[in-house]
């Protein structure tokens, strides 16, 4: 692909040669290094308003942290106002303590050192839906996940070139006790792909058990032996529960993580119009106080541990009080969040291929391209829910996963931004052609053949008479059979079997001390 | 809407205020004024490189102007070196005599003053499909396109708020003769809507015609008291046989369309691998140079004769040799484009909602909603194929014309930008509320209540249960009920019967002059 290409003129550096080494050993890019410009689309004075704006918040309104004693005891040893759960952080105390503390970049380590990410700075990784309950396919329309399905995502993760990532529960595996699918979920991951994937944080002690398994996983890795740190191999996300609220189960699941310096997407949950004003520029204020107070609580646990500046953006319909994805209002939100994430100094999380729509219809595809290309423009680090999103993320679609991932292909490319080399120019090209003719056959064109444009496997370009005579198939159809054909071909990356045997021990031991429950 | 909200804080000024007077007497804005900044992707320094490289094409390469012996006699007089039907434009010639001469916006009148459009600086206008043969419902499937399917769409898009202008030929009639069909189709538009619309370009006795019909359709408002110029009441589309060609038939309509002063869009058809190398900065070298060649040879015609910078960009499936749409190629090509139409200080036409699909299916979607944000965020003054095209715009669909029209209005949104007014930031609002709690019942949400969000009419927002209990329709059922319901609902804006009468007594007599003819 383009952004391999040795003779761009801004190909050099350190990652592109990386990039370059992994496209010879099949290994796909572990990331996007941006160079494109960033898209901002509110200007300084904006931004700066509604960084005013969310001080304020802070420090007059107030962020609350419940039925979590140990929480307001931090804030009020760091010199916060706290009026029982109601936490007033002085004017630039959250922003201090994130510019002095959180890293502006850290490496996600995948079992596979090749498909580690670097999130942070001017890359882009992209990773699959979190958290349906349901799942869709052509076959058997919309029915609960199962942990079938999830091993069928983990292995689709693991086989599409533009997935740098794989998630938490790309579905739920709701066949599986609610207390112990987090071990299934963890050992899918770890089987079926090796890049990076997600803790569980629905309780602080499965996020505990996802970091103990992380140790077996990663073994020696786990540690780094120069600082002595943990490496991050787990990510997870600690939701609010907006506006301006933490409860106790994010909490734990988080300070856990941070405690062991795995990687926190602190996530703001905003519809404007219910947990957010109506007015866009209210609602990104009221986002970015939440979320400054979020990761600023973490460095207050545990200094220099990697959050994210998160933040999941719907809009409401003002008629039925349903969430809307893919509206104008969401890519403005969207677009200056990202850019209120780069000011901070921290990576950022929003966006993806979110979409209202039930189906993978002409509806899913507008809500999810207004969305994905308003999130790869405005820059954003970490693109969770990026493949597989339908109907408010309550169902992760088959057809829609290849699709979506089809769509991540182009933004890599977009991405890659414009190729100004000779080649680029082509002016030998033109000259030699000329007015009039066609650059079909030149010497140019034979010679940049291969890799001249992205190349949709989903796409259908042949003509009506061929493409009627074919079966006058919708895009879905194609989709269903192009998962179908990637999971017949699937294959485990290789994994040592001394280390599967003990995380299947483990998770033996764990469960055998557990009853089945259902929370 | 937002885009007329008298609160915003960057509300002011004329056009706002014109928009505002139209919504209340029930005329949609007549175009985009935007207040979102230019999304540019290509730095000054790739910028002025293309330039530089456009100036050696046409100085060294040249460009052929076929079987047109005038127009090699106006280039030779100006003092470009012409050589059998190729010339060659000494560098800067051509940037000179557009910059000198060119209007960097003009009017489009619409026989409703109130739709006239501004085409030109901050504005975007959308306008229709132009030119394809087919059309498509889901009732009737592929067919061809007839009058009654002309007139279906003129009445469409009179009915659509979001569409500013109309174009040539939303679809060819094809049932009727090739010679006169032009007369039948400026009836159509002149009769079924308000808005501007577009000359027929496909021989220049046909745009003479077109052009005499706009002085009795305009009448005293077809020529300017003031400056004893014609007013621009047509506009046609001059498209190159890229690579560097223009061929007489273009050429003879676009000199009778400049000389009459109406608007011509200058369009290199641009097919990256084919018309154009496959380096996008040689694909985009090219294109300014052909649209440069075209716009100075207007400005030689008639200086000061309205011109745009058009460009139509598909890229090749280098597999089938078939055009491609909304792929990431597709959209640096076309931002590249947009901004070198501002640095030479003429209106833009490109993109649109253009797609390969054959049906309004999700691959439609995602093709046409890159092709359109990217249009619209690089800030497009003229946006021709905005609503109904399908499969590289042989077929115009019924369903894919409403599904687009619901595009453009969150395009309308999008490009209103942020509003950051004291009711935009909405602190009182997040005071009123605090932490936890719901914005849904404040006094803020309900003030803003109506016009807090854009409405999509066509987008499925209800539980699955409800949308399954409904039917579980794909957006095309839906947009098929809406296409009926809006054709179902129209009523002729007024004319003057004393016009009509004039006009169908020419078109009378004209057709009498003629035999039917499919040529």
């Amino acid at each position: 692909m383009n952004e391999m290409s040795p003779s761009s003129r801004r190909g050099g550096g350190r990652e592109a040669k990386r990039a370059a080494r992994l496209a010879g050993s099949g290994v796909s890019a572990p990331f996007i290094s941006r160079r494109l410009p960033y898209v901002e689309l509110l200007d300084e004075e904006g931004l700066s308003l509604i960084e005013e704006n969310a001080e304020q918040i802070l420090s007059e309104i107030g962020c609350e942290f419940r039925d979590d004693p140990e929480a307001l005891e931090i804030w009020r040893a760091a010199g916060a106002e706290v009026t029982g759960e109601l936490v007033r952080m002085p004017r630039g105390m959250c922003r201090q303590l994130i510019q002095d503390h959180a890293p502006k970049e850290f490496t996600h380590q995948a079992r596979n050192p090749a498909r580690s990410t670097t999130i942070g700075g001017k890359r882009t990784v992209f990773a699959p839906t979190a958290g349906p309950p349901f799942v869709r396919c052509l076959d058997k329309g919309r029915r609960y996940g199962t942990i079938e399905d999830f091993n069928n995502f983990a292995k689709l993760t693991q086989a599409s070139p533009w997935l740098h990532s794989s998630s938490t529960a790309m579905c739920e595996p709701v066949d599986l006790p609610v207390n112990k699918r987090h071990f299934d979920m963890f050992l899918g991951n770890a089987v079926h792909t090796d890049k990076p994937f997600f803790s569980a944080v629905s309780q602080p002690s499965r996020t505990e058990d996802c970091i103990e398994m992380a140790q077996i996983l990663f073994g020696d890795r786990f540690v780094d032996p120069l600082t002595g740190e943990n490496a991050t191999c787990l990510m997870g996300v600690m939701n609010g529960n907006s506006p301006l609220t933490y409860d106790a189960t994010m909490l734990g699941a988080a300070k856990a993580l941070a405690r062991a310096n795995q990687g926190v997407l602190v996530t703001p949950f905003i519809m404007a119009g219910a947990m957010a004003p109506t007015g866009l520029a209210g609602a990104i204020a009221v986002t970015l106080a939440e979320a400054m107070a979020g990761m600023a609580f973490l460095q207050l646990v545990k200094p220099g541990a990697p959050v994210i500046f998160g933040s999941f953006v719907t809009t409401l319909s003002m008629q039925s009080g349903a969430p809307t994805y893919g509206t104008p209002e969401c890519s403005l939100i969207i677009n200056a969040l990202l850019a209120l994430a780069r000011r901070l100094g921290v990576p950022s999380r929003s966006g993806g291929s979110l979409c209202a729509s039930k189906i993978a219809d002409a509806q899913a595809a507008y809500e999810s391209a207004q969305t994905l290309q308003t999130t790869a423009l405005g820059g954003a680090s970490f693109v969770l829910q990026s493949a597989g999103w339908l109907e408010g993320g309550l169902v992760t679609g088959y057809e829609k996963f290849m699709m979506d991932c089809d769509q991540l292909g182009m933004m890599h490319i977009l991405l890659n931004g414009y190729d100004l080399s000779e080649n680029g120019q082509a002016m030998g090209a033109i000259r030699e052609v000329g007015p009039g003719k066609h650059f079909f056959g030149c010497a140019h064109t034979q010679a940049n053949f291969e890799n001249a444009f992205y190349r949709s496997p989903l796409a259908d370009y042949a003509s009506w008479e061929q493409w009627d005579s074919e079966g006058a198939k919708d895009i879905q159809v194609r989709a269903n059979a192009a998962w179908k054909k990637t999971l017949a071909e699937h294959e485990d990356p290789a994994l040592d079997p001394g280390v599967r045997e003990e995380l299947e021990a483990y998770i033996k031991r764990r469960k055998g001390q557990m009853p089945d429950a259902n929370y």
